[in-house]
């Protein structure tokens, strides 16, 4: 079978119009946002919006928007070429990728909205690597979301983070106009933020959650998982196995949330990670519970070295 | 001719449908939103419209969100019998009229949400009169523009209401999706403000400004000029003359702002009002001017009884 060739596009009215034009031939569309540097999981995605739409559309973005001036946007890997030949090798491939350069340039020349973002590309001994550098968080205008749970997990301690998905979001939604989007289940409370936000604000967008793909050992696929070392990626790898642990906990009766999170804090804390959180909510409104009834998700940020990563577990029983 | 009757919708998934079928069919639509209780400006708005799209469409819906508990929600007129009338004889009338009754109508039964809004008809000498209560003030949910100059002009001592603009214009748009939307330009600030958001977020809408309706001796039209007793009406008239004055004496070479506006205020309090803002913006930024060199916007909101109006005139020189 030929490997299609995806178009790629780099300015929104392009974009737009090709979606256009596919839904005036009554073809349904899907939508796959990523940040790029493309791994398994991503491509997972791309192979769950194909169930539910006739193109396929994988937009590429590094988001300034959502990263405060403290966090690892300078550092966030990214590798296009390899991008678009991982896409290809997807069955059925993808048909457009959309790649804007800066989605955030409004041509003005009004200082407190300038913001200065460049690449950097640096030859490694693996190859080109490339790295985002930016003069000043400048994306200070953008949606906020009221009251949607936007102030934990994720969002703790962040003040722009959901505000800078949902802009980014609504902008991507409004540019390639898809049927469906699909979006990681990894980034739980992501996920849970955008099918509210899409209720709230009336997309006419189904929204996807696709289940968490993992490494062979356990790890959930991260586009940051190339920052680990081989021993914080072995470390790290108590966050799965204590996730897991606390699953078959709660199936067989141990429901107190407090226990269950103590008990996942100590493994991990031992194992030399550092908790951002881990909580156990019901599974659509994110509320904090004590006992598990209801379907709920654990989730969990934890720092291994320098990376930040995520993971969570849906249990009912 | 025969006079169209429009398709009227109250459920959003058969607005969007409806949408969807005449943009398949290969039509551009026009939406108007609007508050219901329309009068001429209304319908010029209307005409505007049938000048940028081959379909038009009127939603009519008192947005509770915009209000914040003291406001005039509860004495807001409506008439949709008459409003019917009134879209029926414009020009090519309307093709579809959007009147949802609830558009934060989520069906949860979270206390914390639950919006209690009621409408009593109450029989006067003029006929049915129809008032909205509320119990509680419930969309605390909805879009917070972040650094859009919301907080000057109409969004000063008012922190729901562009928020509230936002929201349900975003959820009308998302619903109607239509290719164009007319904004009267009385609403200067909320007309900019939505130019704006549409930039920021990408919506593939064009937005139109339309020229402010008069009525003979120069009020600009209202539905709330309903609540104006006839002396009220009478120093009403002040707003307008003040500004066309400001305009011609802007013309002749006076253009310092501070004097411009302490003359505009003096005459407008003499004359009974009682002024909420009257300020000279920079007309895209909206920031305020000392001297006017580059087009500006006069823009005022005063009031006269309990009746609280806004008017505005652009000035190039």
């Amino acid at each position: 079978m030929a490997v299609k060739e995806p178009v790629i596009f780099t300015e929104k009215d392009e974009m737009r119009k090709w979606s256009r034009s596919m839904r005036s031939q009554g073809k349904t569309i899907g939508l796959v946002p990523t940040m790029g540097y493309l791994h398994q999981g991503h491509l997972s995605l791309v192979e769950e919006a194909h169930k539910h739409a006739e193109v396929v559309v994988v937009s590429i973005y590094v988001n300034p928007g959502q990263f405060s001036p403290s966090e690892d946007l300078s550092t966030y890997p990214s590798d296009f070429h390899g991008d678009i030949l991982k896409l290809k090798s997807v069955p059925r491939g993808v048909d457009a990728v959309f790649a804007p350069k800066n989605l955030y340039d409004y041509r003005e020349n009004k200082k407190s909205e300038i913001m200065l973002i460049w690449k950097i590309r640096i030859l490694t001994r693996k190859g080109w690597f490339h790295v985002w550098r930016r003069g000043e968080w400048g994306t200070k205008q953008g949606l906020e979301l009221r009251d949607w749970r936007e102030d934990i997990l994720c969002g703790k301690n962040r003040p722009v983070f959901f505000r800078g998905v949902a802009t980014i979001v609504t902008k991507l939604f409004n540019i390639v106009e898809p049927d469906v989007a699909v979006f990681g289940k990894k980034d739980y409370h992501q996920w849970r933020i955008i099918q509210r936000m899409v209720r709230d604000l009336d997309f006419g967008i189904e929204i996807v959650g696709s289940d968490i793909v993992r490494d062979s050992d356990g790890l959930a696929l991260s586009s940051r998982n190339v920052h680990l070392s081989p021993e914080e990626r072995e470390k790290a790898l108590s966050i799965s196995r204590s996730l897991l642990k606390a699953k078959s906990d709660a199936k067989i009766g141990l429901v107190n949330c407090k226990e269950l999170t103590d008990t996942v804090v100590q493994t991990i804390t031992q194992a030399g990670g550092r908790i951002d959180y881990a909580e156990i909510v019901e599974q659509e409104s994110l509320e904090a519970v004590e006992e598990i009834k209801n379907p709920v998700a654990f989730c969990i940020a934890a720092w291994f070295g320098k990376v930040r990563l995520i993971d969570n577990i849906e249990i009912s029983i």
